[in-house]
This record gives structure tokens, sequence and C-alpha cells, in this order.
């Protein structure tokens, strides 16, 4: 069961109103690596993941929907106070017309989301390996939108979530070493 | 932010091992009209929706992760005593060649999940017609597998999540009329 | 069996050349809540909603037709006379190395249409509510462009668009009221 | 402007129930090369290619939607008295369960159609060299069908649709020779 | 067997750093009727196609690879010098945030590659319109390309390819031509 | 620049005509973790990465290449001397009616190859274990097909290619290791 508490994971601080900034950060909330990509993800695969490991995918999969949280304030608070000629200048028309001021499950060139960002092969190692590999490319776009941006509070908050993913990877690399020997795995045929 | 409790929300019995009425139930984790597109949809709504409506589609938007939890029980207690004769005879092999045992945010024909199937409008009162159309459109689909279906314990979980979507109808249709006057519409330009 | 007249259904006219505005108006022509979306929505429905229904439909989606050959008259007459340095200014590079001067169906960020926008679930009432929600969507979405554009001639059409699509949520709300105990739902199990 | 006169095109008729068939009828619904992604084709086409060839693509069009009428005529009347065990013999519970008894701009495997099936170059003799290229590829999939099939009513609608793509095959041949030198293309750069 | 050779096909030269156009030229490394939507399409159909086409395909799939190299060296001399003030200009944040300066299989848009664009009928007359089609969509890209570029170092292996795409539909003619009685195809049924 | 040799990098041999085997053996052609997603993920990406790593992304890319065209020969070798009956029998209907006898790049499902399934992240460690994750998904998708499979001559070529995707993973760890202090990494901002 899935219950919401209302306080952000870590405070979201911006200096100014950015709505170029904002159309950035999208690629995390709606984006092949972001933060809703790496939440359904683990929260699917924990559903076949061994049990020694379900615990895990649970978790990050929990903190992956607080840092989806944590994008949806940032973008909000870069944007809430933008003037139309700001949202001109940002690019941000073909986003406006189609959702006015929602946020939308897209990336920075405007994709929707989609599943086939994912992967859940049911094999705990190639799973964790997917996994691995999408907490490095998560980080890495952080990194790339930190660079992108000359806001020092919100790369505050950039920061620890690049910090998380970095975490994260580590306790994959943990797992995958613990079920090496692939005894868990369900087979059926 | 959000938070896991190990409880299912309500009990998930099936009487049988059936992967032909899994392979049809997966339409509500991954399809057009399921629990995740629910849930996504009014967490994604839920930033721009007026604030006398945030309320209501947080908590909805939690039940539908809780309902999506549910399904994936479903189909475990379907599958998990399958045989590869009964694989097989479900028509369910492109499946388990691509995701084994796991599950998938696909719908019942294989079509993985895509945004493109939840709007955003910012608009509150399109969003919120969008919100009473999806809970009519998964009634429907929840009626279409209770009609394929002959377990009466599986049924009695399905007919619990279609009754949930009409009651998240009925509150949605008083938000709407709420809100009618709009007053509350962020307008940019 | 399908007709061509060859005349507009409401007269279009624009004030000047602006490529930019015609970057915004196709999203009308092939995006999620646009006229190719309706057209095709209600043309599909009509094959299984219960006969009292039938001509509504069909009307509906002969008018839609009509209102996306608008929008492609639109276009056309804000982008015949444009200049090199317009289209660039306008960002509309990208659509025209794809595809020159034709139209598309595409939104405004160029997505390409594709059918997960539409539901035909088969349940007319699931059907109807679809049918209002999307009016409502497309709704906001000219008023949306109206609040973008500044030619004063080309809003007189777009109010029109507006307008009707208001009447055809009138319409669809009445239909399922009189369809709200679902006599007539074509049952095969 | 579009009318529609409540009459098919050409005379449809099937000799038994058949859902089965109606399954790879669906193919030419919604499919790559079906009758909607020609409709749509030509009808977006008409308004940039150059004026001699306009009134060929509108009716051509015209046309195409009218056989996608045929098509849902067809579909409708091979499925219309299938009992639920003949679904499940033809494998159309996956679509059973989304759309009910409800047509969809589907594949014969269920993938919703999508405007990438669709090319419009603004070039003309690519553009005619796209139609020309579709309608064998219509030809080839009705070919296909017939094959498929053992119902001759049904087929004789079948090679009706399948003479007229040759037919349109060959007005296509006769335009691009007409416009070999380009005289008319619309230049921007 | 696949072998690679470490030379360009053709040389490959720009004038100056301008990653706009690196942006334009995209179109053809992952777009619609791009080098790989090309190569793929003619390594796919060559399984199929009768015999005395099938090196026709081997040898023009090959060079489109080839082609796709030069598109990607293009682009890598475009962009190599580009400082973060000429990637915002050229409007490529969008691309950056996501990709980095990698390049990747999407069209001037950002829309990634999918093979929908693709056919593969197995109807060998269909299959080679479909290819001289792809030939005339291609040399029209390239000529919107070159029309929107001012660098004619850049611009003289544009016209290479470009006059490549042209060579190729007279070889897909002559070939079409020479199965036009269809004696090899493979009916199944 | 590249070259085609006309043999099999591996022999291939099937036992019988069984089509069935081929609908999942198309997992590998067209699907997420297929021989043409690994192909061309690394083709992509050896543009970006450090020189070091280069040779090795050209020549796994090469060998994917060389085994996409041996999962080709093994489904020409299961199904050329296929019955209509076998074709029914195997489900192959809906590939039918839309390719005939062709192949095509689409997954077990019939779901088209498109390339979200692939990353390029710039980021070479990101793109490293982008690689690793990969290989390993591609081995458990080759165990999913030996497991459903009861051709031991095929089964000979599956555990060829199944163990060369180890191999590959093993270069790319070594790679990764390599490339650990990201002193190569080209940065723009």
């Amino acid at each position: 069961m899935f219950v919401y508490e209302k306080k952000l994971l870590y405070p979201v601080k911006v200096s100014s109103c950015n709505p170029k900034l904002a159309k950035y950060l999208i690629e995390q909330y709606g984006g092949a690596d972001g933060e809703l990509a790496a939440a359904l993800r683990y929260m699917n695969q924990r559903y076949s993941i061994p049990d020694k490991v379900t615990g895990l995918l649970t978790d990050v999969a929990m903190e992956e929907f607080s840092h989806l949280e944590m994008i949806a304030a940032m973008v909000f608070k870069l944007t809430k106070d933008a003037t139309p000629d700001q949202i001109r200048e940002a690019g941000l028309e073909p986003h406006y017309v189609n959702h006015g001021s929602a946020l939308y499950y897209e990336n920075a060139g405007g994709i929707p989301f989609n599943a086939s960002y994912i992967a859940g092969k049911g094999d705990p190692i190639a799973d964790l390996y997917e996994d691995i590999a999408a907490e490095e490319k998560a980080r890495a776009t952080y990194q790339y939108i930190i660079d992108l941006s000359d806001d020092p509070d919100l790369n505050d908050g950039l920061k620890f979530l690049r910090e998380r993913e970095i975490v994260h990877g580590q306790r994959f690399r943990e797992a995958v070493e613990m079920l090496k020997e692939n005894r868990d795995a369900r087979k059926v045929f």
C-alpha cells in the first residue's frame, strides 16, 4: 500500500524565476533516465526479484517517487512567476499550447514518457545491471543539468539528487554481488 | 514524500492457477485505462489543479498505486505455479521470451505503456473531465475482465476495484461542479 | 460514403504572415486534443454506439474533419508568404527539413499523431464521457492558442472553433443522459 | 467541407460469422498500409501538392475513407453473432478487454495506428512516389488477406478494394509523369 | 558477415563550427527518410527479395551504412569546437541534457527513430516501390538541408549523398521492371 | 566504411521446420535486447566514446550485425517449408497479413523496433554500464529462447550467441575500469 506524507524528501529552493531551466529539468520528470523511469522500473522489478533484494527495490522506488516530487516542486518554483515573454523566450510555447502551466511526463524535447525506457527481464542479474546502468545514466543527466544551470540554490537540490543516484548504484552493486549465483531465480521452463 | 506500507489495500485471492486470466489482467497494469495510467494522471495533475482539489487527486493517486499493487499480486498468484504447457496454452511465450516471469507495464496485447494515454491540460475543468472519463473507461475494462473470468475469488477483488472506480468518478464529478466557475485557474497569458 | 464539398465550413482569414502562430496551430491539426483526434474518435465509435447516438457521432465527426480543413487553411495563409528568415525565427527548421512547406499530423512539439490519444471502449457510457472530456480538452487548447495569438482575424476563426467544441460537449452530455440505463450495450460475454 | 452519405461505396457481404478473419481485416483499418493511412496521407498532401494534382488527391482520399467504412462493415458482419467461444478461439481477448466489441485503429497485431506510417515531404515527386508505393503495399496486404480467407462473399469485396488500389496507383503514376519537371514546387529557400 | 574499414566512403569537410546545421543534419541520421532507415530497410528486405535482386539490396544497404558514418563525421566536425553559447543559440540544450555531446538516432525535432518508418512487405514489387519512394524522400530531404546550409564544403558532401540517392532510385527502378512478372515471390498460402 | 562478406559468422542449422520457434527468435531480431538494438547502440556510441574504447565498440557492433544476420538465417530455415496450417498454428497470421514471408524489425509480440531501447549519454561510464546491462539482458533473452526450444541444432547456434554476449560483457567491464577516472570525457560546459 502506498501512503503520501505532506513534506518534501529534501528542501527545494530556487534563486529566481527561470522557465528555461525548468525545460531542462523536465528531462528528469518524464525522460528516459529520469525519476519516473527509475521509480517504475524498481517498483515493477520488486515483484520478481529474489526476496533478499525486494526490500532494496521497494525503498529505492519510494525514494525515486519522492525525487519526482522534488523535480515537480523545482519546476513549479522556476515557472510560477513567469511572464508571457519569459515563456516565449524559453521556447515553452509548444508545451503551453498543449498543457498550459501543468507539468507533463515528457523529456526536455517534449517526447512523452514510454515504458520502452524500462526493462524487467525476470533474470535478477540482468535486472540489477539494468538498475546500475540506470543510476549511472541518471547521474550523468543531473550533471548535464547542473552544467547548464547558473542557479546555486537549485544546484544544491540537484547535487543531492545526483549523489543519491550514486548511492543507489552502490547498493545495486552490492545486491548483484549477493545474487551472482542466481539461486533464487524463479524458473518456469 | 511517498511511503510504502507492507500490506495490500484489499485482500487478493485466486481460486486456481490461470495464466490466461493474468494475461487479461495485465491490461489494468500497463494498459491505457489501467491503474498505472490513473495513478500517474492524478499525481501529475495535482501540481496544477486548484488547491481545493489537490487533496482529492493526491488521495486517489495513492489509492490507484495501491490498486496497481493488487493487480501485481493477482498476476503473481495466477501464474506462480504455471507449468510450461500452461504458459504456452495461454499464449504467453512472447511475454516470456522478453520478461521471463516478471511483470511489465504493457497492455493485454503486449503494447508498452506510454504517456499519450494521459492528459494534463492545466485547465482544471478539462483535467477533471479527463479524470471522470478515465474512471468510466477503467470501470468498463474491469467489467470486461470480470466477464471473461470464471474465478469467483478473483472476481471479488475485481469487483472491489470496479466499485472504487465508480466512487472516484463520483468524487471527480463533485469536484468539477465545485470548480465550474474556474476562479482558481493559474493564467499566464 | 464520404463526399468532399469545395468550400470551408466557416471563413478563414489571417491578418498577416506569422509562421510562429502556425506552429502553435498545428497542435490542433495533429495533436492529442486536435481535430484529427476528434474526427477519428467519433468516426470509430459510431460503429459500436447504440443506434440513437450514431447520427450524432457521424455528424460531429464530419464537422471535425471540416474543422481540420480550416486549420489547414489557417496554417497555409499564415505561412504562404514566409521568408526564410521568418521560418528560422519561428523555429520551424526541424519541420522544414522533414516536410518542406507541407503540413503534417504532428503536435506543436513535432510529435507525430498516434491513436493512443483516442479511446473506443465499446461501453457507450465510457465512450461518451471520453467524448465530453475530449471536447473540454479541445476547448482548453483553443483558448491557449487564442491567448498566444495577436491576430484578430485568426482569433475570430479560433473562437468559432472553440465555441463549436462547447456545443459538441453539450450534445454529448445530452446523449449520455439518454443512455444512462445502458440498455443498448452489445454484450458478448 | 466533408459530408456523409448513408450508403456504402460497394456492397459488403460475408458468408458466415468469422471473428478470426475480422482480426486479419483490421490490418486494413488501422495498419501501416491500410485505408486510414491512405486517406490521411492523401488528405494531408493535397494542401501542398501542385494544383493540377490536388483534385486527384482529394478524390482518392474520399474514396479511401469510403473503403475504411467498408472494412468496418465487414468487421461488423464477421463478428456481430460471435459467441464467447468464437472470440476466444480467434484470439481476440486482448482486443476485447480493451475495446469490447468496438473497432479500433490498430493493426492485426494490436499496434495502435501512428502517423509515422505516412510521409508528407512537400516535394511533389517524392510525395507521389510515396503514394505509388502505398498503393502497392495496400494491394499486397489485400492479397494476403484474400489468401487467408475462405469466404467467397467477403473476397468479392476484398478483390474490389484490391483492384481500386491498383487503379489509384495508375492515376498516381500518370500524375508523377505530369509533374516530373517539378515546376510547381513551392520553394521557400 | 559485416566488416568495418577505417575510411570514409567520401571525404567530409566543413567550413566552420555550426551546431545549428548539425541539428538539421541529424534528420538524416535518425529521421524517417535518413540513412539508418534506408540501411535497415534494404538489409531486412534482402532476406525475402528474389535472388536476382538480393545483391543490389545488400550493396545499397552497405552504402547507406557508410553514408550514416559520413553524417556522423559531419555532425562531429560541425560541433566539436562548439562553445556553450553556440550550443544554446542552436537550441541544442534538449539534446544536450539527454545525450551530452553524443549522437543519437533521432530526427531534427528530437523524435527517436522507430521501425514504423520502414516497410518489408514480402511482396517484391511492393518492396521495390517502397525503396524507390524512400530514395526520392531522401533526395528531397538532402535538398532541404542544402537549401538551409551556407557551408560550401559541407554542401559538397551533401550533394554527393543526394546524387547517390538518385542513382539508387535508378537501380531500384531497373530492378522492379525486371521483377514485374513476380515469378519469384515466395508464396505460402 | 562498411563491407559485406558473403558468409555467416558461425554456422546456422535447424533440425526441423518450426515457425513457432521463429516467432520467439524474432525477439532477438527487433526486440529491446536483440542484436539490432545492440549493434545500433555500439555503432552510435563509438563516435563519442574516448579513443581507447572506440575500437572495442566498433568491433562489437560489427559482430552484432553478423549475429543479426544469423538470426535472419535461423528464421528463414525455420519457416521456409512452413505450410499454411503451420503458420496458423504458430499464430503468425498477424505477421503474415502485414509482411508475408518477410522478416521485420519487431519483437516476439509484434511491437516495431524503436530507438528508445537504446541510450547514448555521451558520458563514457554511463555508456559502458548501459552496454554491460545490454549484454546481460541479451544473455537472459537467449536463455529464455533456449528454454523454449526443443531443437538441438538451433540451440547450438543460440548457445554460441549467448556465450558471445557474455564475452562482450567481460570486455565492457574491462573497458569501464580503464575509464573510471573519466579523464577523456569531452566536456562542453
